[in-house]
């Protein structure tokens, strides 16, 4: 999987990519992770990439030029896919994950301060994505979320000590407790089930969990569940 | 605003909190970024922060002890709040995101890997939220974002040419188009009521413009606010 991340912020998305996981997976040459700085692509002589909006008010947008020059300059795949990360897109689900999953490329278009021209989505037409209502101050989190989540999902990413088959939404269900040594702690004990080594017991106690938790904290999901 | 965040991989933290407007609201006093590593805390003479779950099943849980005992070295304000991020937690939203601006200080934290040890949640009992349901593999990112969305809440955070008020979500709805120059690219122009100097036909279109939007792109949005 290749993700080409566009934004003004290379080191951020860089920096956060050398951790943990997706290290591993850069490393093993599962997930390759690039970055375009539109900057690099203005036509003007102070290389700006913004400007004040027409019709006045706060901020600044992203003009189109950079931006536009920028993305056609990223050499694209059969099998690619274009991200806007954008507080009007699609919620990013654990549905939608499994959706980029299937692409071999990725370009994601990260906004910073006020937003984008306008005619930058009317001339890339990307699928915009939020992760959430709320606004931050750039997409370059969200692209992060978007890269660590995905890249999960394709073989390899995880060793064999992980596992995203029993993670929280893989069945519908948000996870059961989790418990390790000591079997005491604070005198609060592990629960007798997990202790007998009786496996459709434990598989048993930690669907009714799951279940239960998923009835009292999000009620939403729950409604889902029993009906599907 | 001071943030606490408890963390296995504090460079990740400190490394995204030293771009942009987080640099600025560092550099200002404004917001002061903490990172407290509960492998500093580890009894363990290994500095095993983790181990196999009970009851069996993939990936690693994180340990109650050095967790626990990290956690209770924060010195706490009296205006303070602790949140897990987990994706069993209450979505963050523009409200949330308010509600925590009101505090003082903010501790956080983050799991890795396959999650937290049952009695950590029983024992510290933190406002578990969620940034979405889809699943990363650390809490590393839901903790910027948090960090990122509650900064430009607090006076002082943006500067004067940028603007909180009119971010998407800030009156129920999703952001107006945004234009800035020139008049027209590749055959794109700008809407001519924005280059007009009349406020108020600005202000009208502007509207029409977010509610439309929102009516196509999240239904959900559009319902609350013609009811509201």
């Amino acid at each position: 999987m290749r993700f080409d991340v566009m934004t003004l912020f290379p080191e951020m998305i860089e920096s956060a990519c050398s951790f943990s996981i997706l290290k591993r997976a850069a490393e093993n040459g599962i997930v390759n992770v690039n970055t375009i700085n539109p900057r690099d692509f203005t036509l003007d002589k102070h290389k700006k990439v913004d400007d004040t909006p027409y019709g006045g008010g706060a901020g600044m947008v992203l003009m189109a030029q950079p931006y536009v020059d920028a993305y056609e300059s990223i050499e694209r795949c059969e099998n690619s896919i274009t991200v806007m990360l954008s507080p009007q897109g699609r919620p990013l689900d654990d549905k939608l994950v499994n959706e980029l999953a299937g692409y071999e490329q990725i370009v994601m278009m990260c906004g910073h301060y006020e937003g984008f021209d306008e005619r930058i989505r009317e001339i890339i037409k990307p699928l915009e994505i939020s992760i959430g209502d709320f606004v931050l101050t750039g997409g370059e989190l969200p692209a992060l979320c978007v890269i660590d989540a995905v890249s999960r999902k394709i073989e390899g990413t995880l060793g064999k000590i992980e596992s995203a088959d029993e993670d929280s939404f893989s069945n519908g269900l948000i996870e059961y407790p989790h418990y390790t040594k000591p079997r005491e702690y604070r005198g609060l004990k592990v629960p007798e089930v997990l202790l007998n080594g009786n496996h459709k017991e434990i598989a048993k106690f930690r669907l009714e969990q799951s279940i239960e938790r998923t009835r009292q904290k999000r009620p939403d999901l729950y409604e889902k569940y029993i009906n599907s």
